[in-house]
Parts: C-alpha cells; sequence; structure tokens
C-alpha cells in the first residue's frame, strides 16, 4: 500500500469527502496533489471548489476546473442513447456514461503535469470504482490507482470527521448528521442511494426525489414538444438547434415540470450485490422515447432488431465499466452505422410522468403509406405472395411437426 | 386454387368478414364448413355466433364454441410474461400471442371431426395469416390451409357487401359503412390499425381508444395494488388468490381506470413493411412492470442478464408465429428454468398512465441489506477484494491500452 | 407472368442450362438479352460463353465479359474471412459469397444499358435464387426479376433438350446424358450436390472431388507455408506479397496438393429443406485456420468473443442472400473495427488434410510471455489480485447458493 | 490470511506439489487435513496417492479416493457436447470441464467428514483456481477456501523442494529437475503448457504430445468407425453399446492411433492475460464431429441455429468456471430440449489428422430426399412459393434501396 507516489490527479468535487481524501493523500503519500473539477451538470457552482482547494494547501497551476458539459452530452450521452441504451430493462445508466469522461481528463491532465498517479473518492462496494480504474488503466496502463475507500481507516462517520477536524477541513453544518441517503448528479440524471432506500419493499421517501416533480404535482394539461433529429442525435427542440447540452438541459426542464423520468430500481451491481437506487432523468426519458420514434420510421427491421438483440450487452459494458473497452467500441461502430438516416421530428406529448410519442416525420422514412393500406393499391404487393413467403417458412415445421408423429410419447 | 376440400373448420367470429367467409367456402369449394368461436376475452357475447352460423346453415354438430380464456392466460401470457417479452422494445404482443393457440384449437377440431382444411379471416399484408398457418402447419403438416383474403376477388369492400347481399348475411347497420380503423381484441389487449391511422406523423384520434381511459381522465389519486407471484406467474391481487384469466381481467379494469397501457407504435411487420398500430394493454403493462420488479430480487444477475439478451429474440418469434418452432421451446425452457424462485409480492402504484413499482418482497429474495450497506458489515465483503476484482478486470484493457501505444496514427 | 419487359441482363456461364434459358426468354418475352459472364475463378474459359453469345444471336454490344476475381476476394471473400464466418459450424460459405457480387454487376449493367430486368439460372429449390434476387431489389427495387426455372414447363431433362435442339442450341456430347451431380465453382471453393449424393447416410463417390486430391494421395512429407496479414486481410505468403485472388489462389494450389479442405455436410437450406453438399475449399480452410492464429495474437478477449458470438448470425446473413441487408453491413462495421491490428505472419504446416497453426507472430502481439509465466516475475501481476477477483465474482453465485439451501425440495 | 480453520478437505493428487501442500496445510494452518483423489481418467494409478497420504500422516478415515470417470463423462463431458462447445473456435475445454466435478467432490466430503475448508493446488495466474472456488462458493457460500499457491513464500521451485526435504515428503528424481512444460490430464483430454511452450512464434516439440500419434506417424489406411447416440449422447461404436466412460476411452484409442485431436492456441484466459496450450482431445474431437453429424439430419434448422448462436456463451461460461451459475443451467435447459431425437448413428473415418463424417442414419431425420431432389416431385413443394418468399423477403430491402437513391453522397 505505501507505494511510491509523486503527483497525483483527484477528481475533487469540492465536498466533503474528497477534501478528506485530498488532505489523506497528501498526509500519507506525502505527494503532490492536483485536482481536478468538473462540470457535468450536477448543478453545483464550481467556484467554491477552487477556493476550497486552495485553502487545502493545493498550488493555483495544480487546480484544473472545467465545464465539460457539450463534451460529455456530446460524445458520451448520444453515442449511448443511439443504442437505447437500458440496463436490466429499465436504468438510463446516468452514472455509468459519466466515468470514462472524468477518467479520461484525469488522465489528460496527468500527462500534461506529470502526474504518476490518480485517484477517485469510489466506495469500496460500488460500482463506480470499476468504472473509473478501468478508465484509468485502459487509457495509461503503467497508472498508479489510490482508491481511499479501499485503503483508509476512517471507515465510519465519526473518524472521518475526526480527520476532518484535526486537518482543518472545513464541515459544513448540514454534513455533521449523516445524510440520509447519498446522491450522484450529473446533466442527465441524479441517483440516490443507501440509509433510508436500502429496504426495498418500502416506498422511496419523496424527500429522495430531487430534480423532478412528483407525477401529482405536474400541470393538468399535457405538453406537446417537437424534437429533431439529425443522424441519431437530438439537435433541436420545438424547430430551435441547440447544442448537446442546451438541448438536454431543456428536456431536463420540460421532464422535471412534467414529472417525467422517476425510476425506482433494484439493480445487480458489477462487483456483485444487488442495490436498491431511485433515479432520475428527466430529459433522458424523454429522449428515449422520442428517439425510438425517429428509429422506427427510418431504421430498417434488420438493423432495428439487431440493435435490440445487441443492445443488453451494450448497456451491460457501459455499467461495468467498460467504455474504453475494443468490444463497446465495436458495438458502437454496428450501432453507428445505423443512424444514418435516422433524421426528421418526432412529436412527444408530456404528461404527468409519461412521454408518449404521438407523431413522427422524416424525409427518409420507410413508412409506406401505399404498402400497408388495406386497400389494395398500385404496388407492388401482390397477396399471394404471402402464401409462398409462408409455405417456404412453414416447410422446416411441416417436416419437425410430421416427425413428432413418428415419436410414441 | 381449385383444391379438393372436403370440411373446413373455420376460425369463426360471427361477425360479418367471417360470415362472408363461411359463405365463401360453401360455395367456392363445396364443402362442409366446421365452425370454431373462441371467447379469448375479446369482450363479445358468443351467443350470436352461433345463431348466425345456425342461419348460415351450419348444422349444430359443426358449431365449436369455447371459452379459452384460462388456458389462454395460464398457458401462453404468462409463459410470454416470463420471459418480460417486448416486440421491438415497446408492444406487449397482444395479437400475436393468441393466434397459436386459435390455431392449436382449430387443428384439434378438425382431427376430431375428420376436417381436411382449415381457414382464417386474416388479411393478405398482415402478420396474423402467417401465425395461423405456421400453426397449423406445424401441428397439422398436411394440412389444408384455405386463405379466403388472398384467394378471392371481393377485394373491396362494396364486392363484399354485395355478395353478402347475395347470400343473405345479415349486415349489421354500422357495418355498411367503413370502419375508421379495425380492431382485434382478446383478454390481453385490444389493438386498432388502418384508415385514419395510417398517417405516422398525426396523433390518433381519442375515439381509437376503447379499452382505457385517457390517463388525463383517469383519478387524481393513485391506486395502490399489491401482485403475488408464484414461480414467475402472477397468482394473487391484495392477497386474493385468483385464477389467470381472473386476475388479468382485475389488472385490466385497474389499468382501464387508471390510463394505463396505451402505445401509438410504428412497427415492422414480417411481411415486410411497417405499420402503425394502437395498443391499450391495461393489465399487461402492470403486469409486466409487476413482473421486472419480482425478479429484480429473486433473480441472480447472470440469469437476469442471459434472459435480457435472450429476449428480443423470442419476442421476434413469436411475433413472427414461430410459437410452435423448437426454438422458442428452447428459449422457453431456458426462461421457464429462471423462474423457479420468482415468487413474492411487488406493489405498484396506478397514476394516470404510469404503472410504478415501488416496494417488493420475497421468502427467496438475493438482495441482501448487509452486503449492500455502506456500513462495513459483518459480511464477508472485504473491500480490498474490489481492488484484485478491477485489477485482474484491467488486466487485458491494460495490455490493449499499452498496444495502442505503439501504433503510429 | 407474362409481364412487359424490353431488355433483359442474363447471368450467363455459356453452358447449355444458361443458353437454354436465353433463348427461352427471347422467345417467351420477345425481348432483348443482354449478357453477362464473369470470371470468378471458377476455372472455365470465358471465350467460349461469347462465341456461344454470338451464335444465339446476341449483339456484340450486348455481351459483357468481365474478370472480376480481384474484385471477388478483395470485397466480397476477404471482408468475410474477417468474421471466420461458418455457416453451421462448418460451411465456408464459398456459393454464397459470390451471388452479391453476380446480381451487383448485373444491376450496375442493366442501369448502363438501360434494362429493365435481370434474370438467373438458379432453380427453384435452392439458396441461390433468393440470394440473386435479394441483390437485385435491394440495389435497383423496382427491376423485374426473371426466374426461368419457376416459370417454364421445362421440368425435365429431355423437355430441356427438346428445347434445345429446337433452338439450335448446341449440346455438348457429355451434356446428352444427365450429370451424376451438380457443380458451382468459383476461386473459393467447388460444391457438388444432387443425383448419387442424395442419400446423406452414403459416403460420397471418390470422383465428386474435384479441386483437391484426397488425404491419401497427398505427399507424405509436411509442407510449411507462412502467411502474413495486414489489419485482417492475408496479405503474403512465404513474404511475397500477392494481390488477394493472386493469394487465394496460391493458396488453392497448397491445398488441393496437400488433400486439405473437403466437407460433407447435411446443411440447412433458406428455403426450409435439409441437403447434403460437397464442398472443397482448399485456400479458404487454410485461410480460416491462419486468420484465427493471427487473430490469437492480436485481438483483445473481450473483441474476439464479441466476434464470435456475432459469427453465427453473420454466416447466416450471408448464407441467406442478405449481403446488402443493414445489418449485415452493421455486423461488417464492428467485425472491421476489430481487425486494426490483426496484422502478422502465421506458419501454417499443411499434411494430409490437416491446416495446423504452428507459430504466429506480430508486431502488435497482445501476448505478454511475462504476464503468463509462472515464474513470479517484474510485472504487474500480484498473484493476491487473483483472491479479490473470485471473490467478488463469486459473491453472487454465494447468495445464490445460499438461497438454494432455504428451499425444501 | 491466517484464518482459523479446523479441518481442511484438499483436492490431492499425490504428487510433489500437492503433497507440499498437504504439508503446509498442517504446518500453517495447524488443522486436520483430508485428501480427496479422483480418478477422471488421468492416466495415473490411485493406490500411491492414498500410500502417501498415509506417509505424510492423514488418517486412513480421512482418505477419499473415488474412480468418478462414469460421472465425470455422463454428467459434465456429454451435456457440454450436447452444445458443440468450443472456446474461442477451437479448444474442447477439457480442463474446464472437469473442475467443476472435483469442487463438487471435495464440498460433499467437506460435509460429511465436518470441514470447514477446502484447499487445491491450482497457481496464482490460471483459470483453474477461478474454476474450483466458484464451484466450491456456489455449493457451500460459507466455506473457507485455501489456495497455497497464493498465499504461501514457496515461490520458487528452490524454495518448494527445501520444504519438501524439510518435511520428509518424498521427491522422485525426475522432480529433482523442473520440468520443461506442465501437464492436466483427464479422460477428456491432456493439455501441456508453460517453459518450453511459451513462445507461440515457436512450434510446438514432438515430445510434449503424450497421448497422439503425430499423423505423419499414425497409420496410412483410414479406419472406419461408426457411433451410436440417443438424444444427443454417444451410446455405441460399431454396433456395440457403451457406458460413458468406456466409450469416451475407446473414441480415444481411436483417436491416438490415428493422430487425431492435436491443438496449438493461443487463448484468452478468464484472469486477464493470453496464454498458449497444446491440447490433445482425440476422442473427443471424434466425438464432436459426429455429434454435429447426427444432428445435421435430426435438429431442426431453427434449433440449430439457435444452439450455434449460444454456443459460445455457453462455452465461455465453462472455461470460466461458472459451471454452476443459473446462467449455465438455463442455456443446458435449451440446449438440452433440443437434443430429444438427436438419436441414430454416424460413420466417421480416421486418418492420420482427419475425423470426417462421411455418413448418417436416423429414425428421425428430418432430411428428406424427395423434397430436395432436382426432379419435380410428389411433394407439397411448389416452386412458385419461392417467388413470394423471395418478393416478402426483400420487400424491407426495396424499401432501403429505394431510400438510399434519394440522398445526396
Amino acid at each position: 500500500m505505501a507505494r511510491d507516489v509523486k503527483k497525483v490527479v483527484l477528481a475533487y468535487s469540492g465536498g466533503l469527502d474528497t477534501s478528506v481524501i485530498l488532505k489523506w493523500l497528501q498526509t500519507t503519500y506525502g505527494c503532490e496533489v492536483v485536482t481536478f473539477t468538473a462540470d457535468l451538470g450536477q448543478g453545483e457552482e464550481l467556484t467554491p471548489a477552487r477556493e476550497k482547494a486552495l485553502l487545502l494547501g493545493i498550488k493555483p497551476e495544480n487546480i484544473f476546473i472545467e465545464d465539460v458539459r457539450e463534451e460529455f452530452v456530446r460524445d458520451y450521452v448520444f453515442p449511448m442513447f443511439r443504442a437505447n441504451a437500458l440496463y436490466e430493462g429499465q436504468y438510463l445508466l446516468g452514472t455509468s456514461i459519466a466515468r470514462p469522461l472524468i477518467a479520461k481528463k484525469q488522465i489528460e491532465i496527468a500527462r500534461r503535469v506529470g502526474a504518476d498517479a490518480v485517484s477517485h473518492g469510489a466506495t469500496g462496494k460500488g460500482n463506480d470504482q470499476v468504472r473509473f480504474e478501468l478508465g484509468y488503466y485502459a487509457l495509461e496502463p503503467e497508472i498508479t490507482v489510490i482508491a481511499p475507500w479501499r485503503e483508509w481507516d476512517l471507515t465510519s462517520r465519526t473518524r472521518l470527521l475526526e480527520f476532518a477536524e484535526a486537518h482543518q477541513i472545513p464541515i459544513a453544518k448540514d454534513k455533521r448528521g449523516e445524510a440520509p441517503f447519498s446522491v450522484d448528479a450529473n446533466l442527465l440524471h441524479s441517483s440516490s442511494e443507501g440509509k433510508v432506500l436500502e429496504d426495498p419493499a418500502e416506498d422511496a421517501p419523496d424527500y429522495v426525489y430531487q430534480r423532478t416533480l412528483s407525477p401529482e404535482a405536474a400541470p393538468d394539461v399535457a405538453t406537446l414538444v417537437e424534437i429533431g433529429f439529425q443522424q441519431g442525435d437530438a439537435v433541436s427542440i420545438d424547430g430551435e438547434l441547440l447544442s448537446p447540452a442546451t438541448l438536454l438541459t431543456r428536456l431536463n426542464e420540460l421532464g422535471r415540470a412534467n414529472g417525467i423520468g422517476r425510476l425506482d430500481l433494484v439493480e445487480n451491481r458489477f462487483v456483485g450485490m444487488k442495490s436498491r437506487g431511485i433515479y432520475e432523468t428527466p430529459g433522458g426519458t424523454i429522449l428515449l422515447a422520442a428517439h425510438r420514434g425517429i428509429e422506427s420510421i427510418t431504421l430498417d427491421r434488420g438493423a432495428a432488431h439487431l440493435k435490440d438483440e445487441l443492445m443488453p450487452r451494450y448497456a451491460e459494458l457501459i455499467y461495468n465499466g467498460f467504455w474504453f473497452a475494443p468490444e463497446r467500441e465495436m458495438l458502437q461502430a454496428a450501432i453507428d452505422h445505423s443512424q444514418r438516416f435516422v433524421t426528421g421530428t418526432v412529436k412527444v406529448k408530456l404528461y404527468k410522468g409519461n412521454a408518449t410519442v404521438v407523431g413522427r416525420e422524416s424525409p427518409y422514412s420507410l413508412y409506406n403509406q401505399d404498402l400497408v393500406t388495406f386497400e389494395e393499391g398500385a404496388v407492388a404487393y401482390d397477396h399471394r405472395d404471402a402464401a409462398g413467403f409462408i409455405k417456404l417458412n412453414a416447410l422446416r415445421l411441416r417436416t419437425y411437426g410430421a416427425r413428432a408423429r413418428k415419436i410414441p410419447d
């Protein structure tokens, strides 16, 4: 454990826990600490993080603060949504998708400042430690990784606070007591878990939700929104072209107001146990519905079904932290290939928790009213073709059925 | 076409179209017609079907009417729900799953009465013709199949009505004009498609919906319901044990009242074109949510993920009409194996279109609060194990990452 | 059937059957016939095809003859081998992969000469009709397709010969009698099926094999060959850079001489029945072994396993004729992405039917002797990491196993 | 590490390494050691193992020796062969499949003798440690696992020998020096790896092979063998009914004599690195060919293709040690369901490394000569059905192709 480290880049939020880590790294490893604080849309000011880092003795040139919201949505969230990714059929992967970006930034800074180590504040029982560290190792195989929660002896809240006091780390009043649950947030979602949420038989208390009104509290009148897509990515709302992060922010507002995107889930962690989480993904929930809507008229059946079959694996890879693995890239190549004509607009009705597609249009639509109409049309669909189609599809089943007769039960 | 047929078993609804078919079979093939009318929960009286068959000259012993609701839910709907089956990510397969049962019953009757042919009223552009006929052929390889809509020249509404009048088939007043869309219904769902629904850019008119209140019209107060499961199948509501069909009927009522289960979808038909359908699956939508809920605490991760990966293929097989194919049975064997301990109760909150799981309990729960808690517990989870876990998972990525360095871009 | 056709592009081999088709098209459709004859490496002279076409009244400007061997290997065979494609675990898809190229060429010629139809000589029971026609339709949706074997009444050998004689089509002496089996050949393989091969219980007679010595007749001394790869494609033999077709030709010679690449298979046709074929793929068999060999040291495990899982689907798509379908292209995109570093050389030992990899080297090898050695090395592999790795992988199984105890059998 | 252990069941071979482990367990843990020695067909006498155990102080009632060959083949090897399992396209999983059985036996003994721990001799870099321990934990979640190779400091050959001498462990003369490679063997295969085999560019020296003649040394005349199957499992050779282990033994002899079943492979270990192994699976190689042969006429296409798609995952699960995981059982349920009619006989020709299927017969054959014959037969295959089949399969591709035209490149 007492590895020789000279300079470490820490994913630093400015909060109490990562401040304790910062100090613990200095005292335990005697190394120079470089902080990286990202604006991922978590909804917190970054200025205090800088001030606190300075206060804790970090040199100004070692403080890195970056607004990565556009990069986050453009290069991580949107590619993932091209796949309609849902982990275990339900979870939109809001936390999972942010970790590779943070890892990548830390490694880039490590290279720039000549650091030989990186560190994060994820605990030893969760998935995030895996996601961070697989990212680090994939991008910089020889880097040293420090995971304080797995190493230190600050294993209780009391000890942590004692350490903080001993090292003059300011403690906000409301952090004295234990939080009733823990939260992760970024532009795509917020998640809450732990403590009051740990009994999966019990409904989550209402104060857990932070980012959405309850369906009950949402307006009694539906909101209609029109989302424009180009090549699989959302580009506009109600005709207005928007940058990725601006668009997702807008969708979050719409979703929040209409009580959309709450999920109460028991999921399977990569590290082996089940856990219960409350997720709020207001904009993402609307986006998934809309993306499926535009795909429904622009994707060929073969492509659509292949995507559906690949999706669970793709989602699992992201959940488990394998964003930078070649198999994730292979799947992405397949998925991206399918999105070339996923262009058009989708009308979504938002109402008290529901995001319902009610219309879709595309210059590249594969929907052909002439083909589908009950009237026999001018089009080259001959009813009699169906007979041959069925006959040959049935051939093997008939052979199979005939054999079944031969067999005594 | 002028095949020699002596006796044909017709899937007969008692409606105008299948009455015309009945007469057309008699006149075209000069054969004896046997009618089979099933109560699948479509919500229509069966007595008129008997009377009409008699009126059209069917001998009493050739009229078969059967209430198959329990068999339908127990042997078709429930096995399918064990898979969490969704076609193209969204459709609960309400029409698809009813066809194999009807086909099976027709074949059984054909054997009993010594018929050499079967017939159905599905059109030449849809999926149902395929589902019926693959069922027939799989179960009775040498049967003759008559698909009037692919054979006759009654290709317009006018001609059909002329034929009906010429053969004294009673025409209900409201059947004179053309229906603004066509409907299929059974205990699991009702579907509407065609005509006014053919433009996927246009919202479906409200009068299309038949089986659900709109979310707007649903009560302003949520309803809580507790669904009990045994080995993957729902067995009780609020503690009351119910037969499969009774249970689904009850869930339909709950779903209907709370505006749950509407779906506006553009889907890909097996016969090659896209079509737009409006589906209402009130009870099924609640059931899917509840089943995922009970699985979330009782299924092991490996089983759950394998199920998710197999599901799209399974759903496609059912949609395409391959219920009696060996590959569907193989997948069913795998799925059923996973359901042995999917037993317990799930609380679902129903509110204006939302069916939200808010609690789950099971005597066989795999959820372990001791494992997941933030507190370091008595349990055998050692944080340091995570380090090794990550290290070995990272090993190939590190090797891969190291190679990437070697390569000039 | 009596469709109005002005000009048709026929896939013309110069043999008796397609000559009859040529004449039948002229007499039945009264249309202008354009012939396309491709050198795919089937080992036949193309000059006679030109002469015969002239003799049958085809205008010189309507005769198209092209050597497509390089295009065939480069754009069809090699991409397919990147996938290690095997249909039903065994078949190297030699016939399947040639059809899309021929279809594409016919459509290109049809556009150039303003033809409104295409035609081929595949029978009504085989896969090739599907492969040709799916290719035609995908590339030129409105084209008219004429499949004489499904339309005409020349349903016996006798009638066919009568037609030939009636229309002064020269009949080679050895074509008078019926061939004991039918053959398809190109640079990748030759296949034989039908007649004497139709009983799958009986060994294929030795005279069926055309392209390989029997293992028994092959030399008693092994031949060593070194195959060089770049980005997944073979580029050299024993250090000599070779064009794709030249390389495959060379491998065919090596395979032939060493009795390599024979396969006696009962397979499942797309049109629904089982058939038995004798395949000879000498060079392809060596190529597959070598490609797996170079991948074994250059592909990451995640990529390799994903490829293995996608392969059966990919092979099925090619077998069924869906080369130009978007889902095949999506899989190709994934596969191609994996091949960037599949570069190096493989030593293969050829001996009496065996093609055995005995050595592989690559500048981009992921094989790391330091990691694997039994000696504890300098490398960052800590045995104790394995404990944590196993512990966390076991966690869900332990929970699962503990539950199993609770349950009365 | 200094865990409190009272009684440990050791997988004991009687060789030097596990004898050292035995002593090390006694001295390090101060616990009672129970030995389990299995005859898996590795070709070694078991009597010396008993004597050695006694010599090392094990009480007679603590020595368990069992011939598990029949159970091994019947309950592990055969179920796996139903799947045609190949890891990474090539490896027949000979080592992997033996580990779960040993683990299960150790746990059974542990329960019988009241042991609280189990131990094995697998090293810290290999897959076997994972396979053993996942088995232990799945079957007995609270068991203590001791993996000496990951714990002790006997990290060099010298230290190991010193320990042996210090503890009066007899050392066979030929064990003084280091073995040039390490070996694992059971009735299914033998594997060799390490040391002289570690350079994947170099051919394996001939002395590595232990269980097969080289193809060159095999007879110049082929051997024909007829293998009978019932429900997917081999039951007879040349008409003689044989027990599973006897049958595999006989196939091994046939394979050995004919130079069949050698494999030189670089594979990906579960623990993250690539390794090179030399495998000899003479009987298994014949069995796989024969099983594919009988399946080719008895399996429906849908079942066969689903099996092929599931196989890589199934093989990976076994390779990684997840035999007792529910997802392996689910796949097994699907596979077993497909084998009901996989009954019949297959003729295999064995010749200098080749195992070639040359004939297959079954009372349940799905091969139908009438269907496949070129002659238009009495059977219900109408060539014109193919037209409709192709037309509807093409429909989506035509729509897709038509759209492609709309798009400016």
